[in-house]
């Protein structure tokens, strides 16, 4: 099944730390020949392949006899490792040009540089982690709030990948069973009534269900919520915007303008995080010659989770615009504010939330409200399995629809032999989801999208 | 004589790897409650106050009852650690928000985040290096070619720390019998004769004026060398810019024109840092209206080691900028080349150096003139002191200079005591550049230089 068989019995290393100027660097050499080939290189009290497992060793490293940096290695023997075969771990100091010099030491002594996501690769292949697993590695370096972090965790530590695998096994007992009976179909045995298989089947696709529903909550999790600040100009969007970055406190990043007219910043509000674009009054509707600015504004509004729309007391809501808004996103994910109330405190205008920019009037219940939006009540639990990943959520699909033809088949009284096979297919598209059943396409796709030294 | 002493009771936290998303972060603990404060929020097979020196262990860490991370966790203890103090060392997943989170919770638990250098510091105050050895951290970490990074491992081995402590105790020796004259004044005796302390002097000048003469070299190692690229408009300055940095192969860095009209370019050649500056035929003298453009391209002209100043066959050499540029100057370092030879092949004129930016004839003699210019023949020996830095550069010029005052003072035939002040005074002066004399001052300012978590 998979290509890289071969390619896993060379030895691989790569800068573990982020590839920028620190004081200490880890570079990473994972393999079979990986004492063997740091002992050659390195000058300690002791030959790293005699060292034992989980030490730490003081030396140098040398090119000939010149030195290029005193380091500690790590020692890490198979199966007892991030990889699961026998690794070094060099920590230098994170110079550049050290790192660089290491690297192609190793090198010369034939170790490869690892791809992205190789270790974690390994790792996988060597079943010390599940392909749900992996993929929670590089969300949760990834993650910049609590919420994505914990996200990331619950998937890390095994909560999906035990709920898939448990439904896994529940199909397999059925399937097992109604080929068995093919072995005697001679002697028209039942071992598993077609009642009790639809029951199954009735049990694994509500659960399913239960896990995709859990999506578009896991979908923020990972990834945040994308909101969009929209309204005539003058109105207070960038005031409003600024109270937001200064009110959450946590300002995840900055980025200035991607393009000229869309302003985005990220920020965490209760450890969740929103992207927040301005789309700096640009109209939506194309009439006149701005057409580059009409076009990301109108990106930006159908890629939001939330629109917030903004009008203020002077000009009221902008019907226009609502009108427009209304043509590309969903009623329910906008919320219309009226902003600068502090400018008249008498003024009061029903079906709208009142705010101000300038003095915070109204700011929490806007949070309020664009959580309530994204998580409907639902609140983040660490207990529960939670589906964050669209691949997951394919084959999640993938199973459910096997499944329901399975119970079609049933229904249709055809004989065990089919209803084993959409069993089989069924269980096959769950095992995809923690890589028992997998390609190396898709293995390509999951790790070329890792970090170096992962 | 120093103020920290209180500070340095207290544990201190960073990251020791580079502030950017990577698959691996450390966060590195110092001091006397590393282990203890570690075990509050660590979970493991052990507890790490019991773990043995140089061991690792790996658990995850806890925010109450919520996993941050799983962690390896590197065990030193004082002495035998970086900073000579019980050091502690998380290996965590490198996303920002979760190396955030425990360094929050470490601060929850009374762990002050640390001063940039403060770790290096601490190895300073706990005599693990001196002072130079701290210097040369710094260096090796942002050493970007294998010259600076050799200049650096040369004084990190303590090459210039032993030099400088070995005349240091000469001194001691003759200073000591001189004092010891006063205690037995009344006497008369003499323990050390006046010749001979003119000769240990002597002896001493001699070895710190080798030592001075070594910066010339010393600094280029450390600090690259600055070239101006200087010419009239079209005689092929960026074309030979384009060569250098294509030939050299390695491109340390690319940094975009700092200025409009100034491109800077780092280029190692046979691991000597070059600092190219393009001066993009500026004039060097206000004529017009281009002030600005011409105090940008003094400036670099002023500040470069080498001027390469480029003419082509065409326009000859131009001996209006050539005088503009001698003024600025000296002649010495000035290297005239003449380019797009490769268009007239029958050219050849005598007195520069006559090369082509399109087909690189010359170019490895351009290489080898500018080496010649700047190491005057000298080569890097790994086993020779070498002084890189301006403070050991002023210290050791205090030094002598108290010498001196010493010899005349011999010479004027003035009594041992006077002749001990000025040897006390020069034997301080060596204690600063290891740091046996030193001040809060001198530290701070080395250490401010310091990244974070170093």
């Amino acid at each position: 099944m998979n290509m890289n068989i071969d390619l896993n019995n060379d030895t691989i290393a790569a800068l573990a730390t982020s590839p920028s100027e620190g004081a200490v660097a880890i570079i990473r050499v994972s393999g079979k020949e990986a004492f063997h080939i740091s002992d050659k290189i390195f000058r300690g009290k002791i030959k790293l392949s005699e060292a034992k497992p989980f030490t730490i060793h003081y030396g140098d490293i040398y090119n000939d006899e010149k030195k290029v940096d005193d380091v500690l290695v790590s020692i890490f023997k198979s199966p007892n490792s991030y990889t699961g075969e026998d690794v070094v771990e060099i920590n230098s100091h994170g110079s550049f040009f050290i790192i660089k010099s290491i690297l192609e030491l190793l090198n010369d002594l034939g170790v490869r540089n690892a791809e992205p996501g190789e270790f974690t690769r390994r790792a996988f292949l060597n079943g010390k982690i599940d392909l749900v697993q992996a993929e929670a590695v590089a969300d949760l370096i990834s993650a910049r709030t609590e919420v994505s972090m914990r996200g990331a965790r619950n998937q890390l530590d095994g909560l999906l990948s035990a709920k898939v695998k448990y439904l896994r096994e529940s199909l397999l007992n059925s399937s097992s069973l109604l080929e068995l009976e093919l072995d005697f179909s001679e002697e028209d045995v039942e071992f598993i009534s077609s009642v009790a298989v639809k029951k199954k089947i009735d049990e694994v696709v509500n659960e399913i269900d239960q896990l995709l529903s859990s999506y578009s909550f896991g979908k923020v999790v990972r990834e945040g919520v994308n909101v969009a600040l929209v309204g005539i100009p003058n109105v207070g969007k960038s005031s409003l915007l600024n109270y937001i970055l200064k009110e959450s406190r946590a300002i995840v990043s900055e980025i200035p303008g991607t393009t000229r007219d869309i302003i985005r910043e990220e920020v965490s509000i209760d450890g969740v995080l929103f992207r927040i674009t301005d789309t700096a009054g640009i109209r939506l509707t194309e009439d006149t010659i701005e057409k580059e600015g009409v076009l990301r504004s109108r990106e930006a509004v159908k890629n939001s989770d939330i629109v917030i729309f903004v009008n203020d007391i002077f000009s009221g809501v902008s019907e226009e615009l609502f009108g427009e808004l209304k043509n590309i996103v969903s009623r329910e994910t906008i919320i219309t504010v009226m902003n600068k109330t502090d400018l008249d405190t008498s003024y009061k205008r029903d079906g709208v939330l009142n705010i101000s920019a300038k003095d915070g009037t109204g700011i929490p219940l806007l949070f309020a409200i664009m959580k309530e939006i994204v998580f409907g009540g639902k609140v983040f639990s660490e207990k529960s399995a939670l589906v964050t990943n669209s691949r997951h959520v394919s084959s999640l699909k993938k199973a459910k629809e096997f499944l329901l033809m399975a119970n079609n088949s049933i229904d249709a009284g055809m004989t065990g032999e089919f209803i084993a096979v959409d069993l089989r297919n069924a269980e096959s598209a769950l095992g995809e989801i923690i890589g028992e059943v997998t390609s190396d396409d898709i293995l390509n796709n999951i790790f070329s999208k890792f970090c170096i030294g992962k």
